[in-house]
C-alpha cells in the first residue's frame, strides 16, 4: 500500500530538497497536511515567488531579486578590494567573520571539465573586465580548498597575472578549536610549512 | 549580513518543515535557487495542489484526495475488523506488514486535555456509528504504546464496551533485533507478563 496518487507525487516532489529521502519526505507531507496547512501555503507561495523574482546581482553574481545586491550597492565598502568565492553561502560565511569589508564576486561554482563547467559558466569575463576597471588593488581568491576549487584559483590567478595587482588567498592550517591528533596530514603539512612568529 | 529580504523570507517559509532549523532552510533555499529551479517549481505546484485537493476519507479519516481512499473502497478486506490507529502514517506502517487485511479508522490525533484534543476532534462518534452498524465483529486498538495514546486506547474501549464486540490491542514485548540490556524496564517487565509458551 501507498498513500493516494496526489499524496505520493507530493512525496517525490519533496525530495527535490538536499537531504530528503524517501522517510523525511513522508513526514514532511503528512505533517504540512495534518498540522500546518497555513504554513505550506505561506511555503508554496513564496517559494513561487523567489523562483520567479530571484537572480543575480548584475555586478558580483550573488542571488539577488533586486538589480543589485546590498554589498554591491553600499557606498561603505572599500572599492580597493575585491574577494572572489563560489557560491552566495561562501561570501556568507565570509561576510560573518565581521573582519571583511571590500566586495565580492560569486563564481556560481567552480571548474569542471566532468560536469562540463568551463570559464564562460563562472563570469570570468565579467571578473578580468571588473579588475581592468582600475579601482581594485587586491583580489582574494577564497574558493573552496578543495580539488576544483583550488583548480579555479589557478586559473583565475593566471587570468589576473597579466594585470600585476596582487592577488592573495586564504591562509591553510588547523582550525580553531580541534585536536591536532584528528587533523588531516595535508593540513598539518601546510600548517608546519607555514608557521608563523609565536607572539 | 543577511541573504535578500525574499530569500530571507523563503528560508524562514520552510522552517514550516518537520526538522528543517536555519542551517538546513538555507541549504535548501540555495539548493533550488542555484541549481534546481524546475525541481522547485514542481514542488510549489504540487504542494499547492495537495493543500487544496487533499481532505480526509468519509469512511476512515485518512488523508485522500478522493472522497473514499483506496482501503475503503476496496472489495477485498476484511469488513469485520477494523483497526484504530492515530495517524495516516501508522496506518501505513501497518499496511506494510502484509499480514492485515482489514479496514482502519484513523483518530488523527489521541485525546489531549493540555492541547485541547477532545472525543470529538477524534472522530469518535463517527466510529462508534461505523461499529454500531453490525457488520465489525472485532476492533483493534493501535494507538502509539505511550501515555497519550494507552488514554485514548482506554477511552475508545469504554465506549465501546456496550456493544458487547470484542476489543483488541497489539502485544508489548521485546523488539525483534535489538538487546535485552537496552530494552527499558517497562517494556521488559510487559514481556515478562505476557510471556508465552516456547515453541
Amino acid at each position: 500500500m501507498q498513500f493516494s496518487p496526489l499524496i505520493e507525487q507530493f512525496m517525490e516532489a519533496l525530495r527535490c530538497l538536499p537531504g530528503v529521502g524517501p522517510r523525511s519526505a513522508q513526514r514532511m507531507a503528512l505533517h504540512l497536511l495534518e498540522r500546518d496547512r497555513e504554513g505550506g501555503r505561506r511555503l508554496a507561495q513564496i517559494l513561487q515567488e523567489a523562483l520567479d523574482q530571484v537572480g543575480h546581482c548584475r555586478r558580483c553574481r550573488t542571488l539577488t531579486e533586486e538589480p543589485e545586491c546590498r554589498i554591491c550597492r553600499s557606498s561603505k565598502r572599500n572599492e580597493h578590494m575585491l574577494c572572489v568565492v563560489e557560491t552566495p553561502a561562501d561570501m556568507l560565511a565570509l561576510e560573518q567573520t565581521g573582519i571583511y569589508d571590500g566586495h565580492y564576486f560569486v563564481l556560481l561554482g567552480h571548474l569542471s571539465p566532468i560536469e562540463g563547467i568551463g570559464p564562460e559558466d563562472l563570469g570570468l569575463d565579467d571578473l578580468l573586465s571588473r579588475v581592468q576597471d582600475g579601482a581594485i588593488e587586491e583580489v582574494i581568491l577564497a574558493t573552496n580548498p578543495t580539488a576544483e576549487g583550488e583548480t579555479t584559483a589557478h586559473y583565475v590567478h593566471e587570468l589576473l597575472r597579466p594585470l600585476g595587482i596582487r592577488v592573495t588567498r586564504l591562509a591553510h592550517g588547523v582550525p580553531l578549536g580541534g585536536e591536532l591528533e584528528y587533523v588531516d596530514g595535508g593540513t598539518l603539512s601546510r600548517a608546519l610549512v607555514g608557521r608563523g612568529q609565536f607572539d
